[in-house]
């Protein structure tokens, strides 16, 4: 016997023919004697149907976060009254339960909640009378039992939480990808389906740009040790297992993927002397207006005059904001000028083996220089090494470094 | 200070631009320390196409009661939502709790649930904060915590109810009509608003074909003494008021209204044995098919063979199932024959008043004839009086009774 968490996100249940071919597919897998637990999105566009009509009472309707929490749970109740009724009407006993019925405790941080603990006494019970247990993700109750919204990847982390306290044996998730491959396909096209990442790995990739899962439901499988199965809703390809470490088959790769993100930009603050608290005088005041500072490194300019450059990537999305603060703290320190530059890019490969493999940076760099590449900026984890290079060599990058470590067979 | 429970129907609410219509015309007549608990249903259709959706699952989808309940839900608490956003917008403090979170506990009868006991704790923190309460109707949760709807006419009971558990000074039921008539104005052109009717009056009224208040909400109202006060969502009319006895000024009528009822269908069995329990073999098999049999007339056909005719009137929509039932009867009891007539309508005086007034009933049996209209069926209750005639004749008989009983001025 084998409990299993099943997440659907809203494109998997965005019809109520789509509703049917969930259930459909769900009797379809289980084992009689499997106990199966659903997690479910609202159907498809009703969370943005749902902020349009919010929108039309007032403009801006998250300035009232706890009635906005009020209005999109909803939607995921809407969604699992269906599939319930989906699944009854193919003879299977089911029963739907709420975020807050299912037991699921959050913080009170509306739209952005955070899950405190999960008591699922009701799911429990509804598993032993031999139903399957339909659960609205995204959403819980706080102390006194007002709603609350987990906020971008809310669905993820529910089912993974759930899993968690109910001791699963696996998390399914669904998604319109089969599984994590070794580079985005849209890019490379000889990317691989990895059967088996660790959390650590897929966090790195996810921070490093890789979208297929969100960051905080691998933190949650990692910290509850449960294993996210990544798979298709469309296809019943074998998937990628996102768990703690690989079994023996899959130790082969050195590294697990290679990451990109064309949403940077760099920032070069030239000419600052360098006195102690210099990084300080900069970082923080991007810090407090919430600019996540991501490369950085301090070069020499010019030693006799203890001057130095700062060179730094942010967000794209955050330049502005980024620009005005800098150019004040440039000021204030007499840099000789700021420089801003949108056209790069960042390349990353990722993986655990890393650590104990010598050489892999210097494959990674040769493999750029072969492919003509400058590389501009280097920065690296544990687990990771990153180079930022102009936007128009990123496909180029993220093929030649993907052909080094993943070579055609 | 006055505590106040105001409910607005789905059409009151069946936009945005109406539900600020709503917000706005709550605050101009609140008094700065009134409190008020506005009760509201589901915008406009929500609740039709909900259950289209549910019925592209299942084309019976009410067989999966407890997921229609999961379902439907849904819709009131889109509207607390959006009246509680809406009420903030025009910088009135204000919450949204759907029927659960204010306390309104049902039995398990999903669908068609009954409010067992309200603890409106919640309610009263809230209004103590300064806060317009936005209470979804139609719902509540049972023992378990699953979400119950209270069937037809539900928001109204609900509103109530909570006026009750409140101890509201009144309960102000906001509908498309201002008031309570003395006939309903698109027969009768004279008809007047009465300022007040008892409650007992009012449900009479709905029991023979007035269609403003559910009797439930009104039963409501009377169990818990809370004055039910009916106005218009779209004028400032003063409306009626529904309470335990008049003030002293509204004592002039004897009776409060008429009342026509065109939905009704008329059997005879003629020529059965009058043998003790004849009547309990024609209406048990009836009461058994959940038929309602209203005016029952038993008169003598012969009296030396001692066969006797029965005669009585049901709902025109069960006619089918009764005659079926009323066919087999006869055909065991022997009677001469059976006979339906469909073309028959039912006007009805009620009022408190006539008991203690002499001749009520030959006034309205004097104005028919006066009007040429023959009397087929007569039947009496405490409060009223009932007489079955011809259908073409139910408008003219309508006016005939009311101009005896409010005459123009």
């Amino acid at each position: 016997m084998a409990l299993i968490v099943k997440k659907f996100g809203g494109s998997s249940v965005g019809s109520t023919e789509k509703i049917m071919n969930v259930a459909k597919r769900v009797i379809s897998e289980k084992k009689p004697e499997d106990q199966i637990v659903m997690v479910v999105s609202a159907m498809g566009d009703t969370t943005d149907d749902l902020i349009d009509l919010a929108k039309k009472i007032n403009k801006d309707p998250y300035r009232y976060e706890r009635e906005m929490d009020m209005l999109l749970t909803t939607g995921e109740q809407v969604s699992i009254a269906l599939l319930t009724m989906a699944f009854k009407t193919l003879g299977q006993k089911a029963i739907s339960l709420t975020g807050p019925m299912a037991g699921m405790h959050t913080d009170s941080t509306h739209t952005k909640g955070r899950i405190m603990d999960i008591t699922p006494k009701r799911v429990e019970e509804e598993l032993k009378k031999g139903n399957i247990v339909v659960v609205a993700g995204f959403q819980g109750a706080d102390d006194i039992g007002d709603p609350v919204t987990l906020g971008r990847g809310g669905s993820d982390t529910s089912a993974v939480a759930l899993a968690g306290a109910l001791h699963a044996d696996s998390c399914e998730i669904f998604t319109d990808v089969d599984g994590i491959y070794s580079a985005d396909p849209r890019v490379e096209p000889d990317a691989r389906r990895m059967k088996e990442i660790t959390y650590d790995e897929m966090l790195e990739m996810a921070r490093l740009g890789a979208g297929v899962m969100q960051p905080r439901s691998v933190e949650m499988g990692k910290h509850m040790g449960i294993p996210i199965h990544v798979r298709s809703t469309f296809t019943n390809k074998p998937g990628t297992i996102i768990r703690e470490d690989y079994t023996m088959e899959e130790k082969d790769f050195v590294i697990r993927g290679v990451a990109h993100d064309a949403k940077v930009a760099k920032v070069a603050v030239l000419g600052v002397p360098n006195n102690p608290g210099i990084a300080r005088s900069i970082f923080m005041p991007l810090a407090d207006a919430h600019v996540d500072v991501d490369m950085i490194v301090q070069s020499i300019r010019n030693i006799e005059k203890n001057v130095t450059d700062m060179v730094f990537t942010i967000a794209s999305d955050d330049l502005g904001r980024a620009k005005e603060i800098v150019d004040k703290v440039a000021n204030d320190l007499n840099a000789i000028a700021v420089l801003v530059e949108k056209d790069v890019a960042k390349v990353s490969i990722v993986g655990a083996g890393m650590l104990g493999s010598p050489g892999i940076a210097a494959r990674m760099f040769g493999a750029l220089a072969d492919a003509g590449i400058n590389i501009d900026v280097i920065s690296t984890s544990e687990i990771s090494i990153s180079c930022l290079v102009k936007k128009a060599d990123m496909e180029k990058a993220v093929n030649a470094i993907h052909e080094e470590f993943f070579p055609k067979k």
